[in-house]
């Protein structure tokens, strides 16, 4: 048996280096026996682990048992990051077990529109949530050693056209909303792959953006694993090895068309080199793991992780009369055939078969609880049957309490194609109207990869759980929380609008005739409605509890000249253990440019025993102050007054302290361009504009005299402002910048 | 002297030519007196003659005494175009009499945000109301052998940056809101010049722009004319020739640069020939008008003008319990410094002298009716004078009605930057709470040139005219409509918001680092309000008058398989003379793109005596059905069902009429990109794919036979199809478009 030492790519024939740049079938790279290295599998994810049955095929619905952990939508919502770092612990066991290399997941994308058809399996409107939770999930499944493949990279944020269309922002867009989640994980966990996106961004497809791949990916944040394309998004091999994408999934018979194009001086065999060496890199990184024969996962541990992470992804929106938790003597009519057909999970790629599934229905019969059922609908799109909803009411009218279980049905939610309505079916709010006229106790537990509009129906429930797809133990999670077993303790991480029209991106989602224009700019989500102080009917960041918490002692510590650190104490008043979310936004004052009116920066959710008070500091560093400056292509923290909020949600600000960030000293430089108000403020060009003045006026050159003529003269650039006055404008403004510029260089 | 026929510019020297593309100074073109070409001047407009009274200042405030006629703001509000072309032909007399060759306006410009700080020199919101009103204006000053600049050509929406700022806007947005005004005054006036914009449009100057300045503008619209830079707009001056424009305004001492330039072969000659011959033929156009010596145009009958353009400016937007018109034995309290000091035009380049100005005060007292005056406030900064206020009062509570005269300062508004509010100044707003508290019977009438915030205190207020600027006769026009003599019959040219927030420009206006996103796409003004039927104050296309009408015999006619003739009679029910506008607006079904849920196509203001009837009719053709395909190219019309609304405003539609549309039978072919689903549907597709599929199958390659997957695989490229299936999708592909290409070539 051949125990090679490290395999250098420049050793290795052209053939075999091309080979090595693409799958040797749907879910395998290709190994070089020859050379010691094996051709692992890599599989879906991302909440569990997909591996397919037959590996040649990419048929998504037969795969092996695994654990189906919640859900991004839900797991997001846990605002816990140790939670999800268990998660991808779990995960990684099982792709352990599996022999699976790398698991592709998570796909951090932002939830732009809630009508994403993917919403369910990405995290967050916000990339600080988003790229703090996937970090740990990351973290967690290479602590296996294991890897995972971030996606998909970049801007894909729909479904519609997802193979083709062009997302079209600006600079500032992509990098404060869309890239930095992948930017945090690259530079905090160092994942060993990303999948490029099907999409193009700006014109240029995922498999071929250089600018993404290799000058920022790499060369910004300094990221040393491999870029995978996701399955089927290379349309030209050598321009996607150009571009920095090292492996084509699922492989295409063209290893000699790249063979040719190195031969062709279309490739260069440098860039073969570094492209065929990340890969034999990640197969040697993945041999430890991938030689542990025998290992077995703990399949009722991990079941137990998947129900507490279920647990802490639920958001209890609404208890009013206190009508949660359950009392243990109370008679409960469970409605609603999600309670006995469970929607635990979306569709597409990332579909699991668990490995046990426990409905709500059977965790309430295995309960204390005296209840009743009734399935009140059917899940199909058949018009509401009268003898349903009568047993379901007679149900209601029996019982203290109503517990009804709604939800959006499998064919509203999965990968390959977006909603076009947030209402719920029909036939349910129907049936929510006919129980709370016969029992106004109603709790409502929700079942939704993504968000749903609650604004009409809100009134006929005193109780929501906003229990998303929970997984394979989401029933039994929705039933401890049901009957105060446990607290809820999850925070909704997309704001749930009080209807589609007001969300920003209403007109320009899903885009069309092959373009999506990102024309909210950086105003997603919450950074929308909060600034523009829209009403929406539940904020970012909000949930609620079965205890009470008091938030006090805020204080910030200046901890550099741009960055802070941000002092709390929680207090848990109440006489049931459960946790809160601290959340820390950053308001910046008066900008050169339009920033949103807070951004979250840092969260902390803590756990507290009735009673108990904890102390908590968040740190905030200088980008947490920055924006991304066009002009300046970096990013840039301007002098000035910042509010730091520490809020419970975005909406329930508990104290905001206003600090002064000092800013880092990078100024704007005057150009041809510049107004002569610029020139005027500029250090070191107003005198160079006094002189040149002065000389144009021995000239003959004068301005003109009236007050209200100069307020519409400096506005404009200096050459127009001469050209007015009858000098030569292009020669005057190269006078002046040449003085400047002299004036610069001493 | 020479009498010289027409003069070719191939016969002119380069020196000669390259004399004719600048100005011999800031107001006059240059002439070759050597071959009978004479240096007229142009000066400024749009809404009267300004002449400076030194051609060589650039000051804007010294001029030659003119007509002030009611700034653009007002006069898009009478929503008649043949008032519009009256005017048009008094200010092509006063430039005839002041040797004025060619009057720069009408500005054309789209009102994209009620922000935009030369709003009040613009027309509306709407390309067509724009686009019909402006026509006419050009038709009325060229009636006089007058040439017209129609500005900013083209996607100057704001003052902000507005010499370096590029509007980012895709083609579908240009041609469907920011171009159609320019292009169907072409098509229709065919006016002698075009002004280009400062700022840059997709990061192209203006004056650089040769796809708007020579391939759409002359290409495809068929313009003959010149187009000359805003002043101070050039930036090199050989790009600007080659790119089709004629004349740099004011001139640069270039002359030797555009010679060098041809001699470097950097412009050619043709070139050169074509734009100097433009500035000969435009020189040779004015000659007659210009030759007129000693004409003298009649003051009194063009202030009547002005006066009948102010009434007809008017929106009379609240008229609660009748409170207008004031009757003539009613003791009325006039309040507001506006009555005595009006401000009835705007800043900046369009600032006239009048020949004569009327305050409403002084008619009122010219007037029978027995009035009081409190000037109410200063027009100033400084805090609310207690002395006025109490002497307002005591006015208010001895009068029976009061007519309160509010409005924006002359600083609010101008040329040069833009508005960052929509409120009225506090202290006027405070004084009316006080005199609504002592007398309920307030009129407010307004004087502001661009939209402002009337939400707060409009229920303070029994009555409101809208009175925009409104130019030298505009007191008396307004005491006119106050008192009956005549009716207000003016419609808002722009939606009035409930507040600015609301506004789908909000966070893109104006802008940041150099370029302003359209990210509203085509949805401005009444677009975006009515598509997500967002509430407003007072919709586009709204005001009331003092008669009542009925409109009755809606019919829709077909005149073509992609036109119609909309038919209607309208009555004047009531016992006073009006004047009735009738809007037309197309609502497309289903579309390709995301279309506004209807657009304004066809107008028409009917004015009816007491008691009479008359029938309207309004054509519709192929444009008013089309969108802007950026596929194709080209505008599309797509066959299918399509609303035809006729209305009294955006949200006051009086019957809609479905008729079918046949389309213009373009279809959109296959391409590499081209789905599963796009090739099933596709009659010459469809056959192609299923051989090719057999044939895959028969080698071995099988698509999953899972429904649900397959309903992922359909969205996706045929290519990615097959390569998720094993095969070589690139091959496929190849193979599925050479059969397609023959099919169709057959």
């Amino acid at each position: 048996m051949s125990e090679p030492t490290h395999v250098n790519s420049s050793d290795l024939s052209l053939e075999e280096e091309a080979s090595l740049t693409s799958g040797s079938d749907s879910w395998h790279v290709q190994g070089l026996p020859d050379r010691g290295l094996e051709g692992y599998m890599i599989t879906d994810g991302p909440y569990g682990l997909r591996k397919a049955k037959d590996s040649s095929s990419t048929d998504v619905y037969g795969s092996v048992p695994a654990t189906c952990f919640p859900p991004t939508a839900g797991l997001a919502s846990s605002w816990n990051p140790e939670l999800t770092y268990k998660v991808g612990q779990a995960m990684g066991e099982e792709c352990v077990q599996e022999k699976v290399a790398v698991i592709l997941g998570p796909g951090v994308n932002i939830k732009r529109s809630p009508l994403g058809g993917r919403d369910f399996e990405y995290w967050s409107e916000d990339p600080v949530l988003t790229g703090h939770q996937a970090a740990e999930l990351v973290e967690g499944v290479q602590s296996q050693g294991i890897g995972t493949s971030v996606k998909h990279f970049a801007a894909n944020n729909q479904e519609t056209e997802r193979l083709r269309a062009s997302s079209d922002m600006d600079e500032r867009t992509l990098r404060e909303i869309y890239l930095p989640a992948f930017e945090y994980i690259v530079k905090k966990a160092k994942p060993w792959t990303l999948m490029c996106a099907y999409n193009r961004l700006n014109g240029v497809f995922g498999s071929e953006d250089g600018r993404l791949m290799t000058d920022i990916l790499r060369g910004e944040w300094g990221f040393d694993g491999i870029v995978m394309s996701d399955w089927g998004a290379v349309h030209n091999r050598a321009a996607a090895l150009n571009a920095g994408l090292n492996l084509e999934m699922p492989p295409s018979d063209s290893d000699d068309q790249v063979v040719a194009a190195v031969k062709a001086g279309e490739l260069s065999k440098e860039q073969l080199d570094k492209m065929a060496q990340g890969m034999i890199d990640l197969i040697e990184k993945a041999k430890p793991a991938m030689s542990r024969d025998g290992y077995r996962y703990d399949v009722q541990a991990h079941n137990q992780v998947a129900r507490q992470a279920a647990c802490e992804s639920v958001v209890m929106l609404k208890n009013e009369d206190g009508i949660l938790p359950l009392r243990s003597n109370e008679k409960i009519a469970v409605i609603g055939e999600f309670a006995r057909t469970p929607r635990y999970q979306g569709g597409g790629s990332s579909h699991i078969s668990p490995t046990m599934v426990t409905t709500a229905l059977e965790a309430f019969e295995n309960s204390s609880m005296e209840v009743s059922f009734a399935p009140g609908f059917t899940l199909d799109e058949e018009p509401q049957d009268e003898a349903l909803t009568n047993e379901a009411l007679q149900a209601a009218s029996k019982a203290d309490k109503v517990v009804l279980f709604l939800g959006l049905p499998e064919e509203a939610e999965s990968e390959g194609f977006d909603r076009t309505s947030l209402d719920m079916p029909a036939k349910q709010v129907g049936l929510l109207g006919k129980v709370s006229a016969v029992n106004p106790n109603v709790v409502v537990v929700l079942s939704n990869g993504s968000v749903v509009s609650l604004t009409d129906w809100l009134p006929q429930a005193k109780g929501v759980l906003e229990a998303w797809l929970l997984g394979q133990a989401g029933g039994q999670a929705v039933v401890d929380l049901l009957t105060g077993r446990a607290n809820p303790s999850g925070k909704l991480a997309q704001t749930i609008p009080l209807r589609l029209n007001d969300d920003p991106t209403v007109l320009n989602f899903p885009g069309e005739e092959g373009h999506v224009n990102y024309g909210e700019g950086v105003f997603v989500g919450y950074r929308y409605y909060d600034t523009l102080d829209k009403p929406v009917l539940f904020p970012f960041g909000f949930g609620l509890s079965y205890s009470d918490f008091e938030v006090s002692g805020v204080q910030v510590e200046k901890t550099g000249a741009n960055a802070a650190r941000v002092h709390a104490t929680v207090t848990n008043t109440s006489q049931v253990d459960g946790a809160e979310t601290l959340q820390v936004y950053v308001a910046p004052g008066k900008a050169k440019v339009n920033r949103p009116a807070h951004e979250l920066k840092a969260f902390s959710k803590v756990f507290l025993k009735a009673g108990e008070s904890k102390a908590v500091s968040m740190d905030l560093d200088e980008r947490d102050f920055a924006y991304w400056s066009r002009i300046m292509k970096d990013w840039h923290i301007e002098a000035g007054d910042y509010g730091i909020e520490l809020a419970t949600s975005s909406r329930d600000i508990v104290q905001t302290v206003t600090i002064h960030i000092d800013g880092d000293g990078k100024t704007f430089r005057l150009n041809e361009e510049s107004s002569m108000q610029e020139w005027e403020e500029d250090p070191i060009g107003s005198p160079i504009l006094s002189a040149k003045l002065k000389e144009l006026e021995a000239d003959g050159v004068h301005l003109p005299d009236d007050p209200n003529t100069m307020v519409l003269f400096r506005t404009m650039p200096m050459g127009t402002v001469v050209t007015f006055s009858g000098a030569n404008g292009r020669q005057v403004i190269k006078d002046l910048m040449a003085s400047y510029k002299a004036a610069l260089a001493k």
